[in-house]
């Protein structure tokens, strides 16, 4: 008998962000497995077995619950915000595409979720209003100069930028030299909001510009969006104020 | 007395995919404004106003609403996906920057939702697995040069690129030259992937290479997703393929 694996996504980290379709698959899960932070926002139940790993542990996690699965059981593997974006479903395809042949015949489902750009563009507008990319700040698994690349095409294109993990404790510099990167691009006063725990009692956000950026502000549960030239921000007394990217470009003259 | 406005991302076309907080915000709401069939996804209560309204009008869907917010109603402006994308949230910043003051002193929430792409690229795998962009193909509101810069600085670059708006009744051509662009800077086997009314009755899925990719396949409900230059395709016997982009891009030798 074969079983099944849902690689399921909770959201930015409240109940409030978790849809319908990923409570049914935590529900119907005999095992779940998770990096500890994210498992923990599941609550007990006592027929449910529950195996926590590191961050650093993807792959090893991806095997674990395909092999799992593949025993019989119905596993949830829970990732955080949407995990098809830098998260838990591509290391799950890594593995089956280099594992035994019976992985691909599991019962492979892939719940989305609201990503963490999401969740930090609607607390501070609509900066992702117009095309926008997504960058990892990771140097762990791609070299630093295709980043800058990265960055330099998408400032020069004008696309509104989305960082992932702009900083952890083993990369401190990742973030600062980034910002030093678009300032050779994008006017100084783009604007740069910090996102940080969405949705969480610590939740905080914060909009400055692309001269000001601090990247010391930043923690591992922090995103940033840096503006295009065309975003705008609109002050609002006694409110924060509204960042967005309107949905027209003008034709230049 | 002033009231509050509250834009909603109702996810990709099903009830499974509603976030307890839009759920939470259409219930509150005295009056819905929206897009026709996005507003027929909410169901009908005695004591709610609805006001449809036709796909192009979004700036004026958008100051009504904020009239209604304005007079001191509780209303929920409803959006597909996420409201962030593509979508009315902008529309609702622009009208609050070009209107009255009081519109700046509002009550205003943006519920974030899946969207389209986090949607498609679930039921494919995790083609979004890597760095990649969104892009609109409507030249409505850019010129269309744009666009094809656009295009070339992502493929070039080594995102994987979402294509939201590929076509519409007044727009039949854009995707063909878009792909025809984007032939230009990729491989001809560079995974492609068209994702249609994604958790609906009529949802469908499929999986093409560039070289081989129609554009008559997409209507307005379509999304696409273009592979990079790392994008793979796993092949099941006796179930779709899976479609994903390593985590990891090697250091070049």
């Amino acid at each position: 008998m074969s079983g099944r694996l849902a690689v399921v996504g909770l959201g930015p980290g409240d109940a409030r962000y978790l849809t319908p379709e990923a409570q049914a698959a935590l529900a119907a899960a005999d095992a779940l497995y998770g990096y500890g932070p994210y498992l923990a926002r599941v609550p007990p139940r006592g027929d449910q077995a529950r195996h926590a790993s590191d961050n650093r542990e993807e792959g090893a996690r991806a095997k674990a619950a395909l092999q799992s699965a593949a025993e019989g059981l119905s596993v949830a593997l829970v990732s955080g915000g949407d995990p098809g974006v830098f998260a838990m479903a591509a290391a799950v395809c890594e593995a089956i595409e280099a594992g035994p042949e019976a992985w691909r015949d599991l019962d492979l489902s892939i719940v989305p979720g609201v990503t963490a750009m999401l969740a930090v563009a609607a607390k501070a507008g609509a900066p992702l209003g117009h095309d926008f990319c997504a960058i990892s700040l990771s140097d762990n698994l791609k070299p630093w100069e295709l980043i800058e690349r990265r960055l330099d095409a998408a400032a020069g294109a004008g696309f509104v930028i989305a960082l992932y993990n702009p900083v952890s404790r083993a990369r401190p510099t990742q973030l600062a030299a980034a910002f030093e990167r678009l300032r050779r691009a994008l006017p100084d006063a783009t604007p740069v909001i910090f996102g940080r725990a969405i949705g969480r009692a610590d939740e905080a956000i914060s909009v400055t510009t692309l001269a000001a950026a601090d990247p010391d502000r930043a923690d591992m549960a922090t995103l940033i969006i840096v503006g295009s030239p065309q975003t705008r921000v609109i002050e609002r007394p006694g409110r924060s104020a509204l960042v967005y990217t309107p949905r027209a470009v003008a034709r230049s003259p």
